[in-house]
């Protein structure tokens, strides 16, 4: 087995704040990461899928294929968008933490990845965080 | 003459959107970047100073007080906001284009700046693309 | 279960020397790394935490609380210091390689975290050396 | 049980191409990676071992010896290279992708690491795409 | 005046070889970089342009439609090429150093650049070599 | 003129301090970078030198011999050193400030560097903190 790894990256827009709390509870917790007006991050995306090197091509996966299909099925609906208010696979009212949007992920990517297993998807969204999921 | 550098970061959302233009042209343009959902951002500052050394700290600037002018200044105004609507030092309907934005910085931290002189100011706004301004 | 990691920083001196050795197999093993006046690094910590995302907040911890902890608990004993002297957390005699260091913050950290499970700890000490402990 | 990572670099040329393929399929698979004059990358390897530290070092693995090793076993076979045609421990007609190449370093620097496990070895082939393999 | 700089990046193979020079002079001066069967790298192109924002955009060029100069002008002839025979712009015979391949860039730029000056061009090389040119 | 870069770096430890200081306002200048057990840096030192590329080597300045003369003349009296104590080109009781070290990198390697002109040299103390010195 070997662990192949794509990173793909997109900007966006989002912000934290839970609707059935109040304006000073939201601020507690959240801080500026609640701001109504919005902020946002340049995210990295790292697919990492497992397999056996095909012989003839000594790919796991075709790395270009990878891209191909992460841009298509993620990075189009996430870059330069809205993760509060535009993406149709975050659920309406869930929080757009890195946590979360990472399982988001990993679930819309999921079925698109053939002839080689989805191992873990990481989502950085500043250089000082980031979330993995396996699944 | 020594040029000391600091950075600084913050996150922000913004929207690239020419009012007096039809949505076409705007997209035609701007592309994504006109999403009128916002996207956003990890920005670093590099604020640059050029002096003499002191003789008794070696420093043109001591970084540490340099780095909270920048912090109280600048940061904690851009910093989790939305570039377009909450920011008194950017006027309202100007282009929060990484050119502009870093013009705006630049006329805001100067007067702020003594002892040495502000040599230039770096946005960077994604890997892939920043501004300089010499003044 | 998802992974959510924090990096933080701080910068430390330190020296590599044992004690019951003679100053020739002290040269002989650690070379320039056991120079009597002490160098240094820059460190980065990467803490990762494993946990359910919370349903009203989307977190496994909340990432600013996690920095102040790593902060209050770890950084404040580390920034600025010397690793073979002045830390109470490091057993006197013990030898600072990153990897007992990085094992001595484990064990400082790991009775602050709650609510989740402290899963990882990172300490690169340069950008070709890094130490990882998992309990 | 602490896990030690020590990184080392080479720059080298390869090229992808299945010999018992038509042109217009290699061209289909590999796309521009199949170009017959070479086209070249920096790499990164990132070797992890684990095991105790020792009492009196603090390390698994001597850093500085680890990276003597990788140096000597790996990187003088490998460095400005050219995968295809001159390195003796990657076979004759084997696919240099960096799935293949990454177990081919394994193989080969696993006899020579002792007193610890070699536990992980990654190869970073842009900053895009690395293959990881544990044996 | 603003200097904005975008960024590209592609991955070549070359080999530094004089060919009026003895075996021995080659190896002497370029040592391994003159191996007969090439090596590579993946090399990150900044172009630098200056000039005033446009008061509609704030853009001093859009760095989109500079993405796409770079790309169909240099990025499409020098990416997964040998840079001593494929690159038309690269004439025959001459070095492909560091400080060669920069300059030939710039002149293949530069007649694409309209609306504001080409300011510096930066090739790096490998996270230790750069070259800049200015015109 | 092209102007090219090579990048070395170091690991040291240093202390600021000023000797006809009171204690007090070593504490309130310095701050932790006071500490009298020392603290430490990974540094970067970056070396740009400016000429016409040799038409038979294409190289302004062999980079390779340009990084053994880096490696001579300043790396080896500084790497793993105590800026304050060890440095024979670094005055007794003159600041280890950034910005003094780097005027004394320039004055050690100036009469070093022939056959074309050192430009430029960086100091990059922490990823937030660099000095330039153009001489």
């Amino acid at each position: 087995m070997v662990y192949l790894t794509r990173r793909e990256h997109f900007n966006a827009a989002h912000r934290l704040n839970c609707e059935h709390w109040t304006a000073e509870k939201n601020e507690e917790v959240f801080g500026k990461c609640a701001n109504r007006n919005w902020h946002g991050h340049n995210y990295e995306i790292y697919v990492t899928v497992a397999g056996e090197p095909n012989p003839d091509t000594g790919f796991v996966i075709n790395a270009k294929e990878l891209s191909k299909i992460i841009q298509e099925v993620i990075v189009n609906k996430l870059d330069h968008r809205n993760l509060n208010l535009d993406v149709d696979f975050i659920p309406n009212g869930m929080q757009p933490s890195t946590e979360n949007v990472v399982i988001c992920i990993w679930n819309e990517l999921k079925p698109h990845i053939k002839g080689c297993k989805l191992h873990c998807i990481k989502l950085q969204e500043t250089d000082n965080i980031y979330a993995e999921y396996f699944g």
